[in-house]
């Protein structure tokens, strides 16, 4: 799983330093190991990857200091507007959602997309009229928001300065039948405009998982992954042969050499240890080790 | 260039049969030529690669026999709401649109897109903001309706039956300097539900371009496609090595067999002719052969 990756404030960076001093590392270090390990368990019981990822990034979204479902990053009307999508490796069954604003789990809302509709994408009104089709209940706007992001995207809205959205989150697991899946939920860039779409919740941009390659979630500037087509051009790479390390790293070196864009990846392939490889100053995260540990990094 | 492909009523493949027998070869044949001719003109002068394939969707968005701006499929709610995007393989620049219901040639608010915002993708009532404020003006929402598409959306709705959203058209082009480019451009699926985002306004479904790949724009059933994500994956097996053709029909053998889909994919790579393949039983099409004159087929 990942907490996100992208240009930190500095403050924040120092931030993040001060609290990995601390016995419990900070809330983002808690956050990403208490989603690995929720995922992890349900793997262990021969849940599903489907499952499993769903759960690690619920966990997340529901946690304030992640900028997905509360806590999400408010827009320049000073709402907050999430995106989510979700993908299953076996079938190639997807489903995403752009722009909600009264729904506590996007992620949920992206797999009823996925298990429930014939369509992938739903995007602002439509995803919340489909949201209500599938019985997922309104939430208030405000609901979401958390007093953090509000003194955020004030702070953002005096100096002028696009946040970078910093902690969208994502998960990517293999279960115990080889099944691959992947994740990503976000409230996307601070102060965006009306309408901005970033690579969240679209198929092969943010989230792409298919058997035959791998499962891939990215974090970072939206516009520049969408231009790579990121998480299909790293599981393409798993394809080709190379391991989830090296076409991480790959994915990573052309997000900085081809489009200059700063963020990260996630990554695991039909076999083999999972990759999280980043260019930003952090990206909070935890894994499985292969003596089936949790491990967790910022 | 492309004039769409995917499930046709029998009635519609019987009617394209019928046209082609005329001396003109029928609307949907006269279409494909014009803009082809016109996009050749752009790069027999010197043009870009961009500018040639946004030309040549303009002239197919404004014939009202494509599913594309003027003659664009209406949504369930009886409205027409357009998706469009445009990449440039040498910058990797993109833009799109999703959704827009007041928007003449949706093509151009993509292109817009790509040259001056710093985002990639707008939905809805954001990109009729952005519109707005690049000076495309608001056009009505009838002014998209032509008497051809009412009829269909009535005899569908009729039926219960959703239409194929047949028509979704788009261009590939390589420039004397050897840049490429792709757009796409779609009134969508007849009678979609509000807020349904298909594969033309996501890059690297619906349209990709990367000087180092190839250039594509695909047409179909857009599920299908962005399980796929079609438009990177047959640009990155032309990157493979593979000839244009042989990476499309790769292309489009996967997306009947792997995800049981209908549609078509036009491509051009850094050197040789395009290739312009499909699955379903008809797709309108236009392209330069090796001598240099324009060549058509439905």
């Amino acid at each position: 799983v990942h907490g996100g990756a992208g240009a930190l404030a500095l403050h924040e960076v120092a931030e993040m330093a001060e609290q990995a001093q601390t016995p419990s590392g900070g809330p983002r270090r808690a956050g990403v190991q208490r989603a690995c390990e929720a995922g992890w368990a349900i793997l262990l019981q021969g849940g599903s990857a489907l499952d499993a990822v769903a759960a690690a990034v619920v966990i997340l979204e529901d946690d304030p200091v992640f900028n997905a479902g509360v806590g999400g990053a408010l827009t320049a009307a000073g709402e907050v507007e999430l995106d989510a999508s979700l993908m299953e490796g076996g079938s190639l069954r997807c489903g995403a959602v752009a722009g909600v604003k009264d729904v506590r789990n996007p992620i949920l809302l992206a797999r009823a997309v996925l298990e429930r509709s014939p369509h992938v994408l739903f995007a602002g009104a439509g995803a919340s009229a489909f949201a209500r089709e599938v019985g997922l209940p309104p939430v208030a706007n405000t609901s979401l928001m958390t007093r953090a992001a509000l003194a955020r995207w004030k702070a953002a809205r005096a100096e002028a300065t696009k946040g970078s959205g910093h902690g969208t989150v994502g998960a990517v697991a293999r279960d115990a039948r080889g099944h691959l899946a992947a994740g990503t939920s976000t409230g996307g860039m601070m102060l965006k405009p009306a309408g901005r779409v970033g690579d969240s919740p679209l198929i092969g941009c943010g989230t792409y998982a298919d058997d035959a390659l791998a499962a891939v979630s990215c974090t970072g500037h939206g516009e520049r992954i969408i231009q790579l087509t990121l998480a299909r051009a790293v599981a393409g790479a798993v394809g080709a042969g190379a391991s989830a390390q090296a076409a991480a790293e790959e994915g990573i070196r052309q997000l900085g050499a081809r489009v200059q864009g700063e963020g990260g990846v996630i990554v695991i392939g039909p076999s083999g240890p999972p990759a999280l490889v980043h260019n930003a100053p952090a990206m909070a995260r935890a894994w499985v080790t292969p003596e089936g540990s949790v491990a967790v990094a910022l």
